[in-house]
């Protein structure tokens, strides 16, 4: 289908047209200076600012065929907002570095700008994008920073998990991970290249497992929540369950014993599956839990092993541990 | 030449290892939460913080055979540390988002961190690259975030500019344009492909303006000096001389006027040469001028034109006149 005339490409517009369109669809700025300056001006009002980053580049973290510019927007901002409610803190701004193929439509980059800002009204209202950057790039990338205030809260680590402590969860576990198992099986070409999806073939389950893979909600709310019930560590879950329990259990000198009947229906999906954006988190007690959380585990001194599941060793996929694998801090 | 069996590509590397070889060339950190965790925490002992976003991607930014890891780790984080400067704020902080092909080499990412460091180091000391992202891309980019304190001194806005001002920069104006004009006219081979430079065939002046290209030293200091000196208005210079006062210009209400004398002995390449990431300021009189700043032109009540040079109307290259032209906010 030939675009409308109504629809020009990138490089047929100025940087200031293209900007026009994408600012027009933001939505409105709390900041104390917003986009169009050298650089924004946000409140940090308790002299702190928590800040992360993180990228989805076509190819590796996304694919046209699957993913619509509002998709791409609202995953970009969402899992940006998770590693900020990941810290117990309140996200405040995002800024959004767009690199784009000069051959992208201007209907598109506006799902994108409508995407960011429908996820920042969904999941951190009050958040808004306060800036950003547009270049020109063969390969469709977008890098945003999340930034947040902890309001007075002390941040919670992936360090401070203690023996004793629960292990809980808030988000779906296993879903995202069953949706991009759905892209790949069910929506590829015979040469393995990625297809439109018909969204009306999906039954329910499907559809929330693919929706939970293109759009996803972390509880954005519940890491405030977590912070003020008392957790003593947090982390995203981003790269499943089983590796990033590890990385907590390694950063906090312990052993995170896992309970697969809290589980679910499917534990194997939710002990591997990746991109869940759930949140991790340890508290003193199941009794201390804020609303949302659920126990799945609990921590006991460091063994030999820094994850066990029902008290064994876990051999699945996914079962990477930094006690017998680690190369390098950080993860 | 085959690199040696200790250079292995980042695809033959976990994560971890390359974050442990970026993480040990980035210098300690004075974060409150430094790399490692889900988002750093900063101070912002003031209760605001400044934030900006610019990438580069290979290609349109920059080139390999012209920018070793180490310029485009120097380039990528002096560009934004000159926008947190525009401000009048000090740099306190980065986030690097690094998406590379799973070839690259890790000397070539341990140079990029080397460089991030370096610049850092000698143009905004105390600021420190606390957080980040590696991702595959099959375009090298790198995108940076800035985080900057004012420190209690209101924000300088493009805004603020009055006739009867002096406008002002600190910093080099037409070198780095100049570099560029080097590479292209200079290191491409018969079918225009860049070529490696030569710098040993290069005379002070040519590698002067190639080092401003490649391994630009904004003012960053000045831009602090500025706001405390009362600048009235301030912005980074990375379009040209006359398209950003042009912006400056309108975001004010009014029109600068250019002195060309003022400009050296190459006035053309001054006025329209990118990438300079000098810092343009105009302040109530030219006696209180902060060091580093020098007196270009004069700000009057706005006429026809955003910008003139020499009391007319500018015609040459760059000449975009944001009171004809321009076609939407921002840009």
């Amino acid at each position: 289908m030939t675009p409308p005339p109504t629809d020009p490409t990138v490089g047929e517009l100025s940087e200031g047209a293209i900007l026009g369109r994408i600012l027009a669809r933001l939505g409105g700025s709390d900041a104390l200076v917003g986009p169009g300056d050298d650089a924004a001006v946000l409140a940090a009002p308790d002299g702190r600012v928590v800040a992360t980053t993180d990228t989805l580049v076509h190819g590796p973290d996304f694919r046209l065929a699957w993913s619509s510019g509002y998709d791409l927007g609202w995953k970009a901002a969402a899992v940006n907002l998770a590693d900020i409610a990941a810290m117990g803190a309140r996200p405040t701004a995002l800024l959004v570095a767009l690199a784009m193929p000069n051959d992208t439509r201007a209907s598109f980059v506006e799902q994108v700008a409508e995407g960011l800002r429908a996820a920042c009204d969904a999941l951190a209202p009050g958040c808004a994008v306060e800036g950003g950057d547009l270049t020109v790039s063969d390969t469709l990338t977008i890098a945003v920073t999340a930034l947040g205030s902890l309001d007075g809260r002390a941040p919670i680590l992936r360090s401070g998990a203690r023996a004793g402590n629960v292990v809980a969860v808030a988000g779906r576990l296993g879903a995202a991970g069953r949706g991009l198992a759905i892209l790949f099986d069910r929506f590829r070409d015979a040469a393995g290249e990625p297809v439109r999806v018909d969204h009306d073939a999906l039954g329910d389950d499907d559809a929330a497992a693919l929706a939970a893979q293109l759009r996803p909600t972390p509880p954005i709310v519940d890491g405030m929540a977590a912070a003020d019930a008392g957790a003593t560590a947090m982390m995203d879950v981003s790269d499943g369950l089983v590796l990033d329990a590890s990385r907590m259990a390694a950063a906090s000198g312990v052993t995170i014993d896992i309970d697969s009947a809290e589980l679910g229906a499917g534990p194997a999906a939710a002990l591997t599956g990746g991109e869940d954006h759930a949140l991790l988190a340890a508290f003193p007690s199941a009794d201390a839990l804020p609303e949302g959380f659920r126990v799945i585990g609990r921590v006991v001194e460091r063994g030999s092993h820094a994850v066990l599941v029902d008290g064994a060793a876990y051999a699945g996929p996914g079962g990477w541990d930094p006690y017998r694998d680690w190369d390098a801090h950080g993860g």
